[in-house]
């Protein structure tokens, strides 16, 4: 199931690696071919129970999407 | 060649759809099996010279990421 | 029930009004005695059928919340 | 007084906690039945003198705001 | 004077351009030698009466800088 | 060199402080007479070899910047 939120971009993967800081954590996602590095706070990687290992999905409002060219 | 800016989030795909609003834009890409939606200004559409079906990239700041678990 | 997603701001509250553009659109939502106002993607209001009256959460990552003292 | 900042969304509170991290700091502000939390740098909160108890202004532009329905 | 908000960034500068869409608008701000573009709700523009030759203060987060390297 | 991102904000400065967290890392920029104050990933300044005294461009999206007025 998708979640009904207004954020465009929901991209499915699995949690490869979590850096605990104080305030912050650093989650990195495989999606596909891609890394995706994701910092959220501890807190919510702790309520979360986000682990190595378990699918989440990545959340990405469409305004905060830059594109680049060659 | 990929760009060496700070944000760690770069994801390779091709424009299928863009819409021109007065002030903002919105693009579609293709990255793999997902459909990454973008809001930039129209001025940046129009000066990057972004069309459909070109490749581009989209990048991410890791701040901008949110996890969501099931 | 509350979603389980990262960002740790959840404010529940009935829509007052909405403004569409081109491709974004503004959403003002009531909640307790503030009003919030929210730009999301035209086609968001749209999928997620919002209408006036409707009550919604607005959702806020922490790292976009800045504080003001006097 | 409301500060004349383009941010459409100024939420008056009282200071729950803080954490301090190394570079960031998490502020929980108390707005009505609300608990929001903020990310902001630790030298923001020491320059600001920002304490537990304090009455502060969470401050959020409009397009970090997403919208979710049940 | 300076603004007691957390945002650590405040560039003071002159409105050089404003254009108005229907929900947002863009605001080009002259900062020393570089041209400021900034995109607020059209709302803003009008509730501060933001107009070309104004003085302004552009405000920013410090988690939405971003650093590049040739 | 421009790079061609769709962020419109690009300013030129030198790195003054770098001050390295866990997950986070704060880099002040001087350009002009402003100092920009960035955070990003302590990886993001690792891998892109920042240090003090180092040439840099702050990259804004126009969508992050807020206007203020007197």
């Amino acid at each position: 199931m998708t979640m009904k939120i207004s954020a465009r971009n929901q991209l499915r993967g699995k949690v490869e690696d979590i850096v605990l800081g104080v305030v912050t954590a650093k989650v990195a996602v495989r999606v596909g071919e891609n890394l995706i590095e994701s910092v959220i706070t501890r807190q919510s990687v702790e309520d979360l129970g986000i682990k190595v290992g378990d699918e989440v999905t990545a959340v990405i409002k469409s305004t905060e999407i830059m594109l680049m060219v060659d």
